[in-house]
């Protein structure tokens, strides 16, 4: 079943090697099927070299495992939160990305300093709260899923397609799980150009005029980048 | 027509990729013919892997496309500026590389501070003042071609082919595309070399008779760098 | 004798290699057979390129020399100091990456900022003391394993298997050659992490919570990550 | 002529290119004969790529051609001056390394801050004074070499087979070219090392017996590292 979303879903995962995003086992890529509101993810701790797409597990949106012999990914119910409370999205993506990785280790958010962040994140790339004690020694990864969503109470998924779990790492997310993996390998290009930037010069930022400018050029209605219109 | 400039503009693209200075479907290099004053111009959006010479478009300098079916890079207005006020330039880069573009965001000119930026830059790398909120309202990519020309009303850009858009990214040019993609490249090292030094030693400056000493080994009359004399 | 080993340990120092964790003949991996109680180790100063494991040199826990024509790995005795202490670890790597050499230089423990940390070193990475002029004037190899193990008289080494070896390089260790060459990989991630970490906020640093949240994710009775339970 | 030393100055060049010390046509390298006091050296500004042994340059110890039709490197007379005045050097290199021309940048030493730096050099890697305007407008390339020189007044050059050229980059020597290019290799390592370090703690120092111990463990009649005894 779904087999074309399982090659969609290895192939994102495998998109995050390719692109020095991940090491060893690190990292996992989930897709969704709207339809039949199942998702594929990558099996947990198996080495990128070996997957196949017979691999990936199904699961339903409660998590329980429709098809696949081998464990999913440790951050399923991660990915299940994002998948039911973001409806427009259609994969999601977890890596442990060197800057995004320190950005969220470091608890700030990434500030929009230029055009390359402006054209895929339309405001800054949130950094969620630090998860309680009680979150932490409870569901652990059901909560890091809350406190994803509390961040985005007022802010558009789709416009800012990725976010900083506070001392853990980056997700990000789109329209499929090739999107999803197109916005890590971007988000790991864009907190690198703001720690370069913030050592130069702490006080840079760019104007709501410009981040309005660059992210509608590629998204909405009237974007003109591109082949599509 | 014009197929061998097709060729070296999409050779000059495919450079910017085995750099390592664009990602995906980012940067783009044009070329110009002096005498049809026709632009060839990478199109927007395309693979790099599957980009051919047959995709390049043409079009004149007042951006009408005259041969080719692929929508032009969505920069071509700003080429355009630069080849209309520049007439000793041949070709056009645009690239979001790491640290060139950490410096456009942090606002800063690149201080000339050894002899790799004096062989390729006769003085700092300037950065653009922001563009006003009507400018980037209105005609935006022409606005940043105006902007880059403000700063070059006294200095010769061809001993300086290269700028930081504030908030953006660098361009560089060449006389030829090739010629361009050559100083992205050296412009990137002379980037990540400077945040380097300044990080050592914020009062790094070279003297102004080591800046000619290098710029005149290799460019002008009495240059003796590389076999040509 | 101990033909798998010597495989195991000749794939320890190629994982190096790939890695980019090692220049030409820096850094040295050994393994250690229980039962015989024989370590294996890679020779001094061989090129990586033509290293065969019949070149690898077997030794008795004194240092002695039991099978192999080549010298052993000049930091050999420190790579006994530690079989001897730590009883349950199976394969030893130093090397000099660049990130944690870097963190050794400045005499600074490597804090625990993030999972991605937590889940292989539950704590801080340790940084011995200096060692004393008569100490490297002496039997200095030996003495080197002297200040790692006293950092670890109240650490268990396989909660943290790694340390810093004030102004020289990190050592790690596993329960195999593989395993030891694995957390060197994952240690210079973690170094480079966090040298970014504290340049963003000087005071980052994870909860015990989220520390033993991720350490025992992936460690002991109750781990659930990857496809054994 | 000289047919071995021609193909061990290319192979010395082609090492930088592989190490990614150079970009374009940048670096060159060079080996001398000690017999015949003839010096084989890159010919300036050509492709890495197509360079052969026949385009390598042959010329005397005053920068007389005596064999090959291509121009030598333009910094040739630095290398002459270096040659003339230590004695037991068999190889130079000059590159613009990134890290290591951003401390020649800065105008500071590369101080010793551990191991790695002395396994290789005993004690600072020191950057020259700046050139005088008079030294720039008159004979530059041999100013350059006459400005190490000064530094090395009271240092022994094999000793700390490397230096920085304030405002410039560095140059590394050794007992051929190919220990030239090894020694550059490990300088660009070094550097960024040390770069880092002093991000994290600015204080840091390796003691004078660390320094000693390690450089004789590779240096000298006790040397102890490798095959050879």
């Amino acid at each position: 079943m779904l087999e074309q979303l399982k090659e969609a879903t290895l192939e994102a995962n495998l998109e995050l090697v390719r692109s020095g995003l991940v090491l060893y086992t690190f990292g996992n890529a989930s897709g969704i099927d709207r339809e039949t509101r199942l998702v594929v993810i990558k099996p947990s701790g198996v080495d990128y070299h070996d997957m196949k797409p017979e691999h990936m597990v199904v699961t339903d949106l409660q998590g329980n495992i429709v098809e696949g012999s081998l464990r999913p990914s440790s951050d399923l119910k991660t990915h299940l939160e994002l998948y039911k409370a973001f409806s427009g999205i259609g994969g999601v993506v977890h890596t442990h990305s060197e800057h995004a990785t320190a950005w969220a280790q470091s608890g700030r958010d990434i500030p929009p300093l230029g055009t390359t962040h402006a054209d895929y994140f339309h405001g800054p790339v949130p950094c969620t709260r630090e998860l309680t004690d009680d979150e932490i020694n409870g569901d652990y990864v059901l909560s890091t899923g809350t406190a994803i969503l509390e961040r985005f109470a007022d802010v558009d998924p789709l416009a800012v397609p990725g976010v900083l779990v506070a001392g853990h790492a980056p997700f990000t997310w789109g329209t499929s799980p090739r999107d999803a993996a197109h916005n890590a390998v971007v988000l790991e290009a864009v907190a690198k150009m703001a720690f370069i930037t913030v050592l130069l010069n702490s006080n840079s930022r760019v104007s709501e005029a410009l981040l309005d400018r660059h992210y509608f050029r590629k998204h909405g209605a009237k974007a003109t980048y591109g082949q599509n219109s």
